[in-house]
């Protein structure tokens, strides 16, 4: 019986909302819906010029974690803040939604990462991210008694930058397998991916035993052209996969087990995909680690990421529990 | 080494297409849009009253063999036809494409089969079918020479509702088995399954090697309410089952082997779906029989289906071999 259900480990970011006006993007060099990595500086300087927001806890991984929760699964998250405002906002939210975080936050060095998300007024989002103290995380920061008393633990690709995170990566894995548990990534982004493809062929070969991917991730991945080339590929290559395309669905993957699994329906209301793949992660191993079949998993996954999708920001606004018993009579 | 690639058993029916004013469907009772079932009185009586039209051998199976030998496969096509005038149309059009036809005409009995297809001034189509001399279509229609010197012997589902069929289609995959052939069936059509779901399911699993069918066939099939409870109850049911699902392109299954083949994109060329499904199998069998794997058959198929929902009419128009070969370069 382990203590929690999940453990993830991911970027720990706010999320600061804000609307603006058009000429405030130009004003900033900001190309309107892009997604911009930029330094502490910029950051601030972005930061001092917006009107009043609203902070939010965020991050793929933290997202995931919110969602997983809110399902009902015992959750825990493992990242890096600092000890300043933002980080004290985001150990609050994530506290405050039943994950616990067995986080110190740091007394110095870069301040707790954000991602500047500015809303112009026909609704597309233009984003400027600072990772801050989440690009430090290393080894020492694994928490080794969470991750051996989790079922499952989870980790967002786009760590995988700095050689640190990495390090942090199989060191959790290693503790997680020497526990017993399962261990799952999600790939993040494919220009991730095509930043470190050897690393993680090498990472999902020896050490994940769950991945999530969407169809850009693992055809960057595997450096193929179609869908089911890559679907032929990571056949074999880890124990469950599960690749998500979007209005199509998704394809769940485990030995010779394969499961197509629709999209939930959702009509013409389709209004911001921020959050879809870290929501379908959150359902599936829900009811992964609940113990249901691929296939209802795979369902739970669906119904969770069509929720996140029909509204702006990326976790659930509603009982995604509550849809789930409904559609799934489970 | 074959004779044929090909051979199809099927409705011979001849497609007789008129424009018509759309008070014409009204004072025949004819539903905009809808594909009759009607008697050889009612049949003629409209046909006497339908200004000139256009006749082509039609019918789900020749359409697939058409668009098979249009490929560059041997074909040939087994059907029942009178000895009247769209009976020899029939066999002269499937002649000049290239389609070997051992059949001799009836001389008594039921006419030609036809389905007046009935175009209104918006494009929509209503149908009217009269089966006529395909439905006695019996063991003694089956050419055993031609039937054993085929690679593959392929049956569309809609002969299924006559006994005398039934016992024809026996004959016929058992000659092919004997000679160590491959049997094919597409499931044509959700209703005629849910006339004889009984006697598919043994069909199916006593004489079918590779299966066609459509999402909602095979739905029927299994009785299952969504897609992939039926994919998992067709797995190892027969040796290949290719499984259509319109834009969101198809599934082909064979053993452990699982290839989610994408609809050859269209953009917003989408025209009239008929025979769609059958030059699906077209292109699959096309492959198959020319010995690609099983994902460039897919491919193939997709490409057929995709040219043949461009127009209307459920025969390619273009040469599919030549987009096939740009497309895949094979």
């Amino acid at each position: 019986m382990a203590r929690y259900d999940l453990v993830g480990i991911g970027n720990a970011l706010v999320d600061v909302l804000v609307t603006i006006e058009d000429d405030f993007l130009d004003s900033n060099g900001l190309p309107k819906g892009s997604m911009n990595l930029v330094g502490s500086d910029q950051s601030d300087a972005i930061y001092d010029t917006l009107p009043p927001g609203v902070e939010v806890s965020g991050g793929s991984c933290g997202n995931t974690m919110a969602g997983f929760s809110a399902l009902g699964g015992a959750g825990a998250y493992i990242g890096k803040v600092r000890d300043d405002g933002l980080g004290k906002i985001f150990l609050h939210d994530m506290k405050s939604m039943g994950v616990d975080c067995p986080i110190k936050p740091t007394e110095d060095g870069p301040a707790t990462g954000r991602c500047l998300v500015m809303v112009s007024p026909d609704a597309q989002r233009t984003m400027a991210t600072y990772l801050g103290a989440a690009v430090d995380l290393g080894p020492d920061d694994i928490d080794a008694e969470t991750i051996q008393d989790s079922k499952v633990l989870y980790m967002e690709g786009y760590l995988f930058d700095p050689e640190a995170a990495k390090q942090a990566f199989i060191k959790a894995a290693d503790l997680a397998h020497e526990a017993g548990r399962k261990v799952s990534l999600s790939l993040s982004d494919p220009f991730c991916v095509d930043r470190h493809r050897d690393a993680f062929l090498a990472l999902v070969e020896e050490h994940i035993d769950i991945l999530f991917a969407n169809e850009d991730e693992v055809k960057s991945l595997y450096r193929v052209e179609d869908f089911d080339a890559a679907l032929q590929h990571v056949r074999g290559h880890c124990e469950i996969a599960c690749l998500t395309r979007s209005a199509q669905g998704s394809v769940v993957l485990s030995g010779e087990d394969v499961h197509i699994i629709d999209a939930d329906p959702i009509g013409d209301k389709l209004t911001d995909t921020t959050g879809a793949g870290d929501q379908y992660a959150a359902g599936f191993l829900y009811g992964y680690t609940q113990g249901f079949d691929l296939a209802t998993a795979g369902k739970m996954a669906s119904i969770a990421a069509a929720e996140v999708v029909c509204h702006y920001g990326a976790r659930p606004e509603v009982h995604v529990r509550d849809l789930i018993r409904e559609k799934l009579a489970v």
